[in-house]
């Protein structure tokens, strides 16, 4: 449910999400999961996505969809942390339609951090620990 | 200037809207375009993209890229119609980042009307052309 | 690994498929999923996605990355069905990237058939039956 | 004509290329357009985007739609140079679906040579030159 979610971001829909069932296309649920993930990174976590040394890397995701999503529908994108580990963050996505309660779809994401030129894995930055703290369940 | 358009959207970027040059792809300003122009319809003309007998097709489009756009801006999407012709609609559309008076890309957008079932262009409707009279400059 | 897939499709990557960090965004490894599943539709189950009445609908996706894919790469789609039920079909699908034999990235997705007006469930079609038979394992 | 163009990329078109009106959308033209300019600066002129200090920004794209794409079409993307000046670069492109004569598409895309760093405009590298010679009409 939408209470359950600890931080908000709107995602209006495009039309070109859509396709020919005339709908917004499953692959485009996990745009607005990455959307919101690094919108509040940005935000929150003094992300720079051009220059921080240490970045979130995408390693597993998963949905679950429930209802349908249209154009020119606004996405209400809810996330909270289910996992703060020592070099990973599993997150959970709920997307909730203009001002409805219960989820059109239901996501994990799962970033493990990396050293941005090595691509070694390095610990979660503290930057970030403080950002999500918030946000575990 | 954003004073010169007359109907205007706010399009949030998503992180994947970026490439591998850290701005905002060439292609997504088309999606812009596409999106201020079918919300514009939707909300002021009547469209149902699933059922509306007559509907525009793209037949041209155009854009001049002046500044690099990035995630997290917002886009603000203004239109104008430069000609309305009888089966043909041709916009203008000016992107502004944020609250900044000068585009960072402007584009022509043209669509002609057609019936969707056989492809025969048709006039444009009653309904588009009562919608787009305070937009034509 | 590559021999455990039944069907492939190759799949160029696009410049714009990449992400600021310089590789295939992790949303786009989805749109490999849909367009493999729907191309073998098409060309084995007689698929017509503007016409056919009972349509797979997707309920549920799922994507392990494990290897980061770069333009101008090609992408092997390869897909096999894990199971194969009265109204759902799931599939499990392998990116390998040009001729390597393990996976780039390992997906589950599953369709559920409903009718294209109601959009309530029905059974697998005989003919979608037919063409997954040898996918099975 | 498909015989006026110099260099050609097939590009498979994908699922969700299409929108609710049951055709590839107006906008990936324009990522077909993206990926062969791209692709062919790749192959042959030594473009590596992650490093090269001199880098192509789009200015200016353009396009003319005369036929509907749709999936699983694969297109046959045809580039030109029809002027390669100090500076810039610009191409007309050609997208024809499958085996035609006849374009479905016709393009111009513009190229501004800029240094990675600064952005500030560079002369267009002898390498490119070099590899475009061939294209020029």
């Amino acid at each position: 449910m939408r209470q359950d979610f600890r931080w908000f971001l709107p995602i209006p829909t495009r039309w070109m999400d859509q396709d020919p069932y005339g709908h917004v296309n499953n692959v485009e649920y996990y745009s607005y999961f990455d959307t919101v993930v690094n919108r509040h990174l940005i935000e929150h976590a003094g992300l720079d996505p051009a220059r921080t040394a240490e970045v979130g890397l995408v390693v597993e995701t998963q949905c679950q969809f429930m209802k349908e999503i249209t154009f020119p529908q606004t996405i209400n994108a809810g996330i909270r942390v289910i996992k703060l580990g020592n070099s990973s963050v599993t997150y959970q996505i709920g997307l909730f339609r203009d001002e409805e309660e219960d989820p059109a779809a239901l996501g994990r994401f799962v970033h493990v951090y990396v050293d941005r030129g090595t691509r070694e894995t390095v610990r979660v930055p503290d930057r970030v620990r403080d950002a999500l703290a918030g946000l575990v369940v």
